[in-house]
């Protein structure tokens, strides 16, 4: 059994390849089912049998995003909810399960993996790791990641070109990008940058880590903009004042309790056009288009979340339950990369914070070893295939396996 | 002499490369000089020496987004402006000038061109045209636009991907698109759906030309979610109620005169959150990405966009002058194009509509004839050098042309 969990990435579907095209190779995994939308499709006995899909449509899932099972956000909460998980996984003699998200979803896969053990009923549960976010503890980095640092600084690279362009010294670009707690996305904007050019784009990096101080942001822009045509800033939407307080929420309540609008960057754009008056300000907000980006996916990103999914079949035929697979990387001066196994239990609910120490000091840009620890990440481009001018993305056929429990009311 | 202006786009500096590149065929060229920032550039006699480049620079320029020689929105007004430009040229013996630009551009083109003609200074006047909004009069289409378009087609199938799995019925997404006065880039996103497949993605297109009328659109929304998991909507930025206003500014303005804040996708998403309950909304304002969308923009148009350029110089060569260059398609079934020439003086300050009989009744979605004319435009796809995993784009020396005159105010 596989599902998919929390929100999708550009790269979470190459982990289902993998994990269909490990488990072809082993006889004792007769069949090959996806819950759909995670947890919640389990629950309810939603199933599709996966190994009725066409190969090319499995071979298509290496380059789709979104999650081709669907997803959900739902958490298992009532002990009545994780038996009814179990009593589907015996009804269809589900003996490995392996499911791919980010913090919550291990959580769930930890709870799963130890009602299991005290019922006596042998399963197997490993976690693949997933999460743009990149938050996940124990492994190195997080398929998803870096697709979207990669769509972020191909963006920025490009409406650098377009804000040198336009700018005269008085244009202000706002990129809004996500993280609403940490800041790894925004950091990953510090790749746009040639090496040695600090001065490039992006002028400003504000992360979630370090508290908006209005003042200084204001001077840091008007310095940047009598240095530069126009001064690119790139803010996680997750941008919080010394109170902790979302600076998008903080300028965007009005007196009558309007529902808020727009986000950090709209917030952001307000505070410049009124404090630096003569200024242009643009702000863009790619919005999930970020986490989507196939076309502007890392091949190393896309080929680690493949390998996570075969290896998370391998751990389970060699015996293994209850471990998330992790990225390890090697020690030499030229990345590598190889699959690891840790415990669910530490995994779970725990945050990786991006280090205090990878920030230099002037709070809004990113050291060498940022840079170190995220540039083989985005290495490689995924092609796409086209038609008719557009992407062309797999569509799962989602044959249906028949029920055999009564319904269930989540 | 040869200059950009207005917004930059993707394919703009294709048509430079292709300028320069058929310039240095003809021995009756002896410089080519670029005007910095267009004409005020120009007025300012900020020329650059682009023979000086190199060839790399010239080919990387076919790919790489932005205005590399700068742009300008500014309008020459006084007569003394004009004739400014003509001393520029006179003391540098320009005697072919190439203006890359929409509306405005060519306006400045055909002033330009006549003043000459009445000073009896022998110049010839070419225009080479440029807007994503697609909206010059006489050619069949605009270079820039296709790009534009191929990037939000793209973005749209991406991010269906990710709505298809996340909504459940309850999931509104839309993402705002440019296009102030015409609904050009917005009915573009009609290429996301397959052919014959009028439910797919985009499910709501919601153009300037058809006025905002609230209770349809809610009850179009309302329609679209009992049918599908989630509902894609584009607006574009200059969606206007039946009495003209901007539904923008008319939902985000407070009582307070705050300053607005978003665009019509936020405005929308509060419309919609405010009127149909139990819906999540999401807006993404991918902004200037879409016209500086290099990694995702059309060969076709690239392709055009150089040859509108290399054009452009075939006719000053041939002795014409006060014209733009088109873009005229064959009869045939199979898209051929081929370049022609209009008098600028009918292409100034003149608008092509979208035509109002090539949107469907429904007012959300476009008929045949649009798609017939749009899908040739976005075919093939352009490949971008990559560095360390972020694109490579050129990077003009800009090597300074003395200046031999006065310094000028603008």
């Amino acid at each position: 059994m596989v599902g998919q969990s929390g929100g999708p990435t550009a790269v979470i579907n190459a982990s289902v390849a993998g994990i269909i095209s490990e488990a072809l190779n082993h006889e004792c995994i007769e069949e090959i089912y996806g819950g759909l939308n995670g947890v919640l499709g389990i629950l309810q006995e939603e199933l599709i049998d996966l190994a009725a899909e066409s190969q090319q449509n499995i071979r298509a899932l290496r380059h789709t995003p979104g999650a081709a099972l669907g997803t959900c956000r739902y958490k298992l909460k009532k002990q009545q909810d994780f038996e009814r998980v179990l009593e589907v996984f015996k009804a269809h003699n589900i003996r490995y399960f392996f499911y791919i998200g980010g913090n919550d979803s291990q959580d769930t896969a930890d709870k799963i993996s130890k009602l299991a053990q005290q019922q006596g009923y042998e399963l197997r549960v490993i976690g693949v790791p997933k999460t743009i976010d990149n938050d996940l503890p124990v492994t190195d980095h997080c398929p998803g990641y870096a697709s979207a640092v990669k769509y972020i600084t191909t963006a920025i690279r490009e409406v650098a070109c377009d804000n040198e362009a336009m700018g005269q010294g008085d244009l202000v670009s706002i990129i809004e990008v996500m993280g609403r707690s940490a800041g790894w996305i925004a950091a990953g904007a510090a790749l746009a940058k040639r090496r040695d050019h600090p001065h490039d784009p992006p002028h400003l990096i504000l992360l979630p880590e370090i508290p908006f101080n209005q003042e200084k942001v204001m001077e840091d822009v008007r310095r940047v903009l009598k240095r530069e045509k126009y001064c690119l800033i790139v803010v996680a939407e997750g941008l919080v004042d010394a109170d902790g307080n979302y600076v998008a929420a903080d300028a965007n309540t009005d007196a009558f309790g309007h529902a808020q609008l727009g986000g950090a960057g709209d917030a952001l754009a307000e505070i410049i056009g009124q404090n630096i008056p003569g200024t242009k300000v643009r702000v863009a907000k790619p919005g999930i288009l970020q986490r989507a980006g196939a076309h502007a996916a890392s091949k190393t990103d896309a080929d680690e979340a493949y390998l996570a999914g075969q290896a998370a079949v391998l751990a389970a035929i060699d015996g293994q339950t209850d471990k998330m697979v992790t990225l390890v990387r090697g020690d030499g001066d030229h990345y590598t990369s190889e699959t690891g196994l840790a415990p669910l239990g530490e995994v779970a609910n725990t945050v990786k914070k991006l280090p205090r120490e990878w920030i230099n000091e002037d709070g809004i840009s990113m050291n060498f070893q940022f840079l170190r620890y995220a540039q083989p990440l985005i290495q490689g481009e995924v092609t796409l295939p086209h038609e008719n001018g557009v992407p062309l993305f797999a569509r799962l056929d989602k044959v249906r396996v028949d029920k055999v429990l009564g319904s269930y009311d989540v």
